[in-house]
């Protein structure tokens, strides 16, 4: 089953260029055609096809589901953007998949990247969310300030960064996280956080955590730290 | 720090080819230089270098240290290959990082491929192993027929694989796996375990589970499994 994505169909009726395209010539689909698009916020929408342009189909909505995402809690990833930007590309489909709220690009002071734009991530979370037949698009915050984040978080949000370096006291993470609230983890960028940054998280209530006993790169520490939050909340006890 | 790996390093004393290149060309290190090597088999060596060959560098032996692997029992994922190589060599590098003992390639009914030569992912996998400062590197064992493979596994290990069809009575893997003796689980290809396969499985002792709420690609599935076991084993109860 193929899912298009169109955040606008509800009060359009219409598929993006894109998707359009997509549609239309590489599917060849017709009027009369029934298709499946979901708008990103939850909604799932049987549509039938009575304009087949590939540049502006236009759809009538059959019916609607409201689709509720399969875990309770919010999951924030905070990530500093790693020198390659194909890792945080393979980072963000792979946490789709598993399941997201929101990805913060963050821009700590040993980061090798300070900039990234978002509109090729936006692709690869829409792909994702297609791919894994979800009806939420995951937000995604564009590059923030380190020290900016850390005070944004809203309280009753469990904290977490990892960190690597052994002078802190740390517990691995699985110990530390509970699944009653939503939670935000931090992964610094392939230089780790700074002593003054690791400081700050602390003071605004971030609890530096292990994830496993090997050292990972920036990616797989926020692909572990989405898989533990989902292994764990599916436990029963 | 980087780690260089020389297989037969404790009898010859020579990195091989490429490693010999890496070290004098492109980080052109010298006579009297000290550098770390790994066997893939746990030996970790202080050497220094005596002739500083592009080709052959050759080395004597300062001191050596056993590295025991940070996890207890066996982690074998059996994975039928993508279409896509890119996401075999993803899989296994982050599965490498995260710890694993071994890897199979499976070839069942519904694979799209058939085939897949291990050089390539030979070479992933001792990159991740050098990233992630391991000492010992993972079994790649070549293109096994589902078939077989199902009936070579040893008794008293733990036996699962991801299967998506809801016609077969599931439970979440976190919920079966126990951390108390060695693990095998079983990914099947993009058009999933075909019924002769699941049911062959079965009869041979795996049990069916799933990876989360959601529909995860191949390479997801196993990148999952593998977290899953880590987060499970670093709980203390």
């Amino acid at each position: 089953m193929i899912q298009f994505f169109a955040p606008d169909i509800e009060s359009t009726g219409i598929l993006p260029d894109s998707e359009s395209s997509h549609c239309c010539r590489v599917l060849r689909m017709k009027e009369g055609d029934e298709i499946s698009v979901v708008d990103g916020k939850g909604g799932l929408f049987k549509c039938i096809i009575v304009s087949a342009n590939p540049k502006h189909t236009v759809v009538n909505i059959l019916s609607v589901e409201r689709i509720k995402k399969e875990w309770q809690n919010e999951i924030i990833l905070a990530v500093a953007p790693t020198k390659h930007s194909d890792r945080m590309e393979w980072l963000l489909e792979k946490i789709v998949e598993m399941g997201v709220d929101k990805v913060v690009l963050l821009r700590c002071r040993r980061s090798e990247r300070k900039d990234m734009k978002p509109e090729r991530l936006v692709k690869v979370m829409v792909s994702a969310m297609k791919q894994s037949l979800k009806a939420n698009l995951p937000e995604l915050e564009e590059m923030t300030d380190f020290n900016k984040f850390v005070k944004s978080v809203d309280p009753g949000v469990q904290k977490f960064f990892g960190y690597c370096d052994d002078s802190v006291k740390r517990n691995e993470f699985g110990e530390c996280y509970h699944k009653d609230s939503s939670v935000v983890v931090m992964i610094g960028p392939e230089g780790d956080f700074s002593p003054e940054e690791v400081k700050m998280a602390m003071e605004s209530g971030f609890i530096p955590v292990t994830f496993g006993n090997t050292r990972l790169r920036t990616e797989t520490a926020g692909l572990y730290a989405v898989a533990a939050i989902h292994v764990l909340d599916n436990l029963r006890k």
